[in-house]
């Protein structure tokens, strides 16, 4: 067992209290944009009077809860499979920042107390909605390139937010590439509304997707 | 932080080594009877050229490192998107069960010394293979009747095993109802060739795939 005591170990399992943090997969999902080519569908191949219920999946790899690649916007990016697992498991802190107006720009960040408490390695979900949501939103609040440079300078291992992009509306797609070249991945689609700011362990490792652009993902929050 | 203060926190997420036992989704991985259909594909659906590269997945459920919901093989079975997440993660034991010809039964089980320390609520991890899988393999290694029955008897949250199937050759698909009827979700497809049998600590959380008979997921086993 490494270095853990076997009873420590089985401790921790006991005291899990699990948060799930996903949205969830259904043709009537909300959508970027409310595309129709992005709506998931799944099909029957096979039913139980054959032997088995079995089933196909049809699916867009940027809907609902999922992390992006580099390779989405970097062009010698790496694809998900080849991103070191370590960046989608760990330490995690959720950031209140539901009364930001349209964008996080820096000076949201700096009204922030809790980004204080940021630590090196540290997961940061952005947590903009008090509601689930149940539709697509055109306006929703997304991290301004100001915002992402913030975060880009601060040794973070991923960051992840509740809307459906992490930006909208700035053309060269700032944000996005700002992030991915130091290295961070980028988690989108998570289901924040129910989870108090602060501090988690987080886990949602993607699909080991061989050339995927992005991966949906389960996501939770646990607290020992 | 609920009960775990933060340091010690900090302290596992430092010193986590993770092992990946899970097989990757590509278009030439090994599927089930070396089925056509079953294979993924993964089609571009978008380019940097225009923004961003986006792809859609086209995914059998059952293919690759999966698990298998109870409505798999039960008409009234959960889905894989009801089944309690503490299911999939927790302290697992990897049985050595490279010996075993054919199938696992009630005698090879007997045999193996380490089934002493399967406790409640373990997540049971079979291996069967010392090499990686290269290509479907007709005679894999099954978990027999006789033998899901004993684990079915265990009190034990999960089992996985590193062959497509759990089972083969038994018309009714008995070891699969055995487990489901004990509340036992089944993972096939690991990729265990290069891990010790021991303890450690397993996740691999399903997507949450609204009337799901299966989920592809993403595994791993975590030494702290």
């Amino acid at each position: 067992m490494g270095n853990a005591p076997k009873a420590k170990l089985l401790y921790f399992t006991a005291k899990m209290k699990i948060y799930d943090i996903s949205m969830g997969i259904r043709e009537d999902m909300p959508v970027y944009k409310n595309k129709k080519e992005k709506k998931p569908e799944l099909k029957a191949t096979r039913t139980l009077e054959n032997g088995a219920n079995e089933s196909k999946l049809i699916l867009d790899l940027h809907i609902g809860t999922h992390a992006d690649a580099f390779f989405h916007m970097l062009a010698n990016g790496k694809t998900i499979e080849k991103i070191q697992l370590e960046k989608f498991i760990g330490s995690c802190i959720v950031l209140d920042f539901a009364k930001a107006r349209n964008k996080i720009t820096i000076n949201d960040i700096k009204r922030n107390n809790s980004i204080k408490k940021i630590k090196k390695n540290d997961i940061v979900l952005l947590k903009t909605r008090k509601s689930p949501m149940k539709k697509f939103n055109y306006n929703f609040t997304y991290l301004e390139k100001s915002g992402a440079e913030y975060f880009a300078g601060k040794n973070i291992k991923l960051i992840g937010i509740d809307a459906l992009g992490i930006e909208r509306d700035q053309k060269n797609h700032d944000t996005h590439k700002i992030l991915f070249r130091k290295n961070i991945p980028i988690i989108e689609g998570l289901e924040l509304s129910k989870i108090k700011p602060g501090r988690y362990f987080f886990i949602g490792l993607p699909l080991k997707i061989k050339d995927g652009d992005a991966s949906p993902i389960r996501a939770i929050l646990v607290e020992w």
